[in-house]
């Protein structure tokens, strides 16, 4: 596991200090980690990229050498670095597990610890948070257009760095994608891994049809061929059925074919015809080439014969949206010995935070078990699910609805406490079952890929009135 | 320095196996990585990531561990797994030094290998070159709509990832920012680090002023405020004024104030009269948030008085063009001990490759040193520049050029022989000079952010004919 503990913004490190020079550094603070609504792609999430801040946290150790390089930069107390040898995470972390349908203004991850600790984790928090559920979140409305076809994630070539291949890939597993292109990724979480051949194997023999030949000799089972090298329909598909039949007289079934080029839609269906003319309707389709869930979604509707979707670019990037817009807010300090719940005022409604140390509970219907809304609630407020709750929405108070038959969930689970792992890290099998189970609470109608209806998150009574109140008292 | 082997398409590794099983694994082939044309934020682009792509080729190794996995997935066989271990990268590799100005298809990098080892590094070096040349490229926008100020890198909490913070900032000091928040890319390569505080210290205080003057107390060389967390003109400002004036009365000049939200062009012009008319006429004003090169144009086109610009993510991330969509393409293959050019072929014009094993050379005037045009030429092809050469459009080759008082300059170094180093690695310092001196080389008309002029690329007649050649062949 890498050392994060540098990977940070220089003012976490500034503020430290100050924190320290005026002995605040033990002070306790709550940071809510969230995102802001922007546009519809994240009009829901799935929150991921826990396991790897939970490492992070782990490992935040700074070494002699860190330790020496801010000394050089002539900015620091010697007396703050002389602490920082020793500096462990000590604190509290409540998380959203992985895989959880997340909503804007919902806290994934809280912190709450002395102030000095809270600050440093803020940025590399963020960044991993923030790559890892873009990419969920981007994965699951691929694989939400495909409807039931595999997706398979192919973008390392393309994506901003190594990080962001392999941890991408796993970020794309939990949003629905049943395997990577990514051998690293393979290795490190144990994914299923896919691959064939490319352009340059074809290229790299005499004909395709020796190329073809060539490839199902090496590898008879699960055989693949990429078909559009030359001319797909003229000579790629029927090379690779003349390869199939050679193939099935040795005694192996084909996989099947690839198509990386041209107009998917007709491509395939003729493709599909000609395979099934020939004898091989159990032969797969595979569609790759600058896809993303819009294309794959018009794709499906003019009938195209795909079985597989191989998506690059455009999910690994998260290419219409590259950045969740994640932040980390104070919500509640210590003063005084006592916590003090904390807003951020802007002219902005929309960026005015939710004060106080908080829970996100999630209602469903006894009945059906379906989520009805979220309920963004103070720790300390107690709900009894065999009362009747009115919730309300509030932007537009008038607009209530009151709940009889229903049920919670608080969907923050405690991480760390005093700085000691407290929560049973799920394997990736367990995330991504959770994550289907999870999105399967949810009606179709608030998953829609264009203009979903909007799912309901409130502000319990005691939220929204001490919101009221900081903000009548900060606006002197 | 990490160790990359496995991160790759598992289809390098297939094909890998297949070329061994056929005895073709010694076999040269060339592979030319370039980008191609996209939009008009590339219509040139700044090379970067060779010294990570360096690393990664270096450390080009098998573990146990690796070749077990590999083996537990079921593909591979047993003969090819076992000459995995002693897998070396013993080829050649050629590239533009980091800060090059290139342009679409102009091969940034060339490896000439066997072709077990040229497949294998496809992935990784796509991966590395694409970000890094991604993010250097955007940077370079962005300094330029700057006209001059300063531009600091602060993206690290939205890159997709670490590596997408790490490097990211490492490439947009290539592309000109001057420092970076990104305190491990400050470790690693020695780049200037900057920050101060955050919204949330000043709500660590009682109130904004307590929060100025302690942060002034512990910093108070360099002391930059950030002035609008509660209201920027009615508090921030004045209470910063107040801030610097007893600075100053204990012998210190303050650094300035940050503007973080807000209209930018009005804040800061009254922000900067404000500081004017207080005294402080070199107090700086640096902004932050949601800046990109579009916005920055029009707020300096507006007047905004700032000295500095912080740009997160919109850098970052290249948000309006997140992928730089570089692909690896065979270029010659060798066939019964010789050297052959291979051309791929595709229905859409602009994807069919260049053929043969290439240099790109640039075409100055002699008298002023400015860039006049690139040539992809053949490596072989040489070209005597006491002699008027003329260059064609490939496209319409009835526009023509004879060039007289010119000089040329091959674009490729040597960078690995034989799978030994032979490039020297230049500093970050020496590389952003070079990047800059060689952006100088270029008309402004070139540069322009909207619609620039496009710069000619054209072919040698020994390149255009083979192509000519190639394609008619191939078109049986």
């Amino acid at each position: 596991m890498r050392n994060l503990t540098m990977m940070t913004d220089l003012y976490e490190l500034t503020m430290m200090n100050g924190y320290w020079h005026f002995g605040m550094q033990d002070q306790r603070a709550v940071f809510d980690l969230f995102y802001r609504k922007q546009g519809e792609t994240t009009a829901h999430a799935v929150a991921a990229g826990l396991e790897q801040a939970i490492d992070y946290i782990r490992n935040l150790r700074f070494t002699p050498e860190d330790i020496a390089y801010l000394g050089s930069l002539g900015v620091f107390e010697q007396g703050f670095l002389n602490t920082l040898a020793d500096f462990r995470f000590t604190g509290d972390v409540d998380a959203v597990p992985e895989g959880t349908v997340v909503f804007p203004d919902e806290p994934i991850l809280r912190v709450n610890a002395p102030i000095m600790q809270a600050q440093l984790v803020e940025t590399a928090l963020l960044n991993i948070i923030n790559h890892q559920t873009l990419i969920a979140t981007k994965a699951r409305r691929v694989v939400q257009a495909a409807q039931g076809d595999a997706v398979l994630e192919f973008g390392l070539r393309r994506a901003q760095g190594p990080d962001a291949g392999i941890y991408g890939a796993r970020a794309a597993i939990i949003g629905g994608c049943t395997a990577t292109s990514n051998v690293m990724t393979g290795v490190l979480f144990g994914i299923p891994v896919r691959g064939t051949h490319a352009h340059s194997w074809v290229m790299s023999f005499p004909s395709e049809l020796e190329a073809f030949r060539a490839y199902a000799k090496v590898f008879p089972e699960g055989c693949l061929l990429l078909v559009d090298t030359y001319d797909t329909l003229k000579s790629g598909v029927p090379n690779a059925i003349k390869v199939f039949h050679e193939l099935r007289a040795s005694g192996q079934e084909p996989a099947g074919i690839r198509l990386d080029s041209g107009d998917i839609a007709y491509l395939s269906r003729t493709a599909r015809r000609m395979l099934d003319e020939a004898g091989f309707p159990n032969a797969r389709i595979v569609a790759s080439g600058d896809l993303d869930e819009e294309v794959i979604w018009d794709l499906k509707a003019q009938g195209a014969a795909i079985n597989t979707w191989g998506v690059g670019t455009r999910l690994i990037t998260s290419q219409d949206n590259p950045a969740l817009g994640g932040v980390y807010k104070l919500a509640a300090q210590e003063v005084n010995g006592e916590m003090q719940p904390c807003i951020k005022i802007s002219d902005n409604p929309a960026k005015v935070t939710n004060p106080g140390i908080k829970k996100v509970l999630r209602i469903y219907n006894k009945a059906d078990g379906m989520a009805i809304a979220d309920l963004i609630a103070l720790e300390e407020e107690s709900f009894d699910p065999t009362k009747p709750l009115t919730i309300f929405d509030p932007e537009n108070t008038w607009k209530r609805m009151t709940l009889t038959d229903y049920t919670m969930r608080n969907l923050l689970e405690p991480v760390f406490r005093n700085g000691e792992l407290v929560y049973q890290l799920p394997d990736l099998d367990s995330i991504t079952a959770y994550a289907q189970r999870d999105l399967d609470t949810f009606w179709e109608e608030y998953k829609r890929l264009r203009r979903p209806h909007i799912y309901k998150v409130d502000l319990s009574d005691g939220l929204y009135a001490l919101k009221q109140r900081l903000l009548s008292e900060n606006s002197r």
